[in-house]
């Protein structure tokens, strides 16, 4: 089976010109298959402002209205997402941005929540990976927007780490595939405030004994088993760091490489 | 050859949700291989007010500075673009929508003006027939956004009625394209104030006899002048009139076709 590197980057990347074309140089230099997820970054929120469309959190999730749909939709698939593609060509790198419209390469449908209406917020039901796989094989690397749709009409607001997810445990049955989650820290650390204590190796057991001592915890626990599952489903690796060190979680030398053993 | 529809949608329809929900249950019955290029609208406009980008037009023509581009870039290729494709996903017609970044699709170059500074405004260089030949042999239609680049990383704004031609001038060595260019009239009229006056046929002597008579004239000779560049570089056949009646227009019963006899 190909190796295939998916790679997830977030706003703190996004929002750095100078930062994201970094990146983008590196990650144009990677040999072999790879798909680029990206996340938004604080355009959207610029934007909302901008047309006076009240953005409404619960629990640090953003509710998406229709109005706000519009925003993402615009930012994600067509500013960010183009601007990602235009770029990776300019390096040289053969690039094709997708949602999950594009292809029916996601097709998810609307969250149902008893409790707190999302609005247009997509949760993921079945990847397309025919459609993908013949743009991988054609050489193509795939930048996708974390915008998807129900195939009834209407698109999605969809969490770029989840579609990471379920890319990287769909197309393991094709290729071997090493999931890279990039954010703001070095990796996960043993002291949250102290980027120097990364740890290197994660399995299941040393987690859940990080979780007990409360070293690991907030938004990092979802974060981490959701690599997990991904681990479970059949993808090779998983590995989680800064995105300026790109070349360097790929060698091992950087970030937390999580294994199930 | 297998026959191949170009159909470029403008404003008109964009701007109307029932009439565009109507024009793509049409498209997507439409059976073949298809590529739709749709221009902007009013939202380009609209944006541009709430973000308080001032738009300089001259000649009729908008200049694309930094922040216009943005805006289109965001409404083509990400609003109108995806919303397009999640809408002919729903009618069973597969689809996905591209830009000139997309595939390398459509390089362009800035535009170069004594004159006038367009700003980011492309005009092409090339077309990358493998990219869009290996989507429409796998079933995909193609859905066009009029944003090009220029593989140095700049994204360019670029006439929609162009792209068509282009597409169409290079897919005609692999395929007998069709090329409808849809607009809010019926046809070319030899009374542009009486929608009922439509010339069925029109050939380059009925044509420059029309100039002659001043019957044509204003914004249709370049559209004209373009479709006959097209029919003369391999194009099969030239069709004009409205989206609404794109069943009627490929059987001939409306609109106006252009030939070269």
């Amino acid at each position: 089976m190909d190796s295939l590197y998916i790679i997830k980057i977030g706003g703190n990347i996004i929002d750095d010109a100078a930062k994201l074309a970094s990146f983008l140089q590196s990650f144009a230099q990677l040999k072999g298959k790879k798909i680029l997820i990206h996340g938004g970054g604080k355009l959207a929120t610029k934007l909302a402002e901008d047309m006076k469309v009240p953005q409404q959190m619960v629990d640090g999730r953003r509710i998406t209205d229709a109005e706000t749909l519009k925003i993402v939709t615009m930012v994600y698939a067509g500013y960010i997402n183009k601007n990602i593609v235009a770029q990776l060509q300019a390096n040289n790198c053969a690039a094709v941005g997708i949602t999950g419209a594009d292809g029916n390469a996601i097709l998810a449908h609307k969250r149902v929540n008893a409790k707190i209406d999302y609005g247009f917020a997509g949760d993921i039901d079945a990847i397309e990976t025919r459609f993908l796989s013949s743009l991988l094989d054609q050489g193509q690397t795939i930048v996708v927007a974390p915008i998807t749709h129900d195939k009834k009409g209407q698109l999605l607001n969809t969490n770029a780490d989840t579609i990471a997810q379920e890319l990287a445990k769909a197309l393991s049955r094709s290729y071997q595939v090493q999931l890279i989650y990039s954010f703001e820290k070095s990796g996960v650390l043993l002291d949250a405030n102290d980027d120097k204590t990364v740890i290197p190796s994660l399995n299941p057991v040393y987690y859940s004994q990080l979780k007990t001592e409360q070293k690991i915890f907030a938004g990092m626990i979802p974060k981490l088993d959701n690599a997990f599952t991904a681990l479970n489903s059949g993808v090779k690796k998983v590995i989680i760091g800064k995105a300026e060190e790109l070349n360097e979680l790929i060698t091992g030398a950087k970030g937390t490489s999580l294994t199930n053993e």
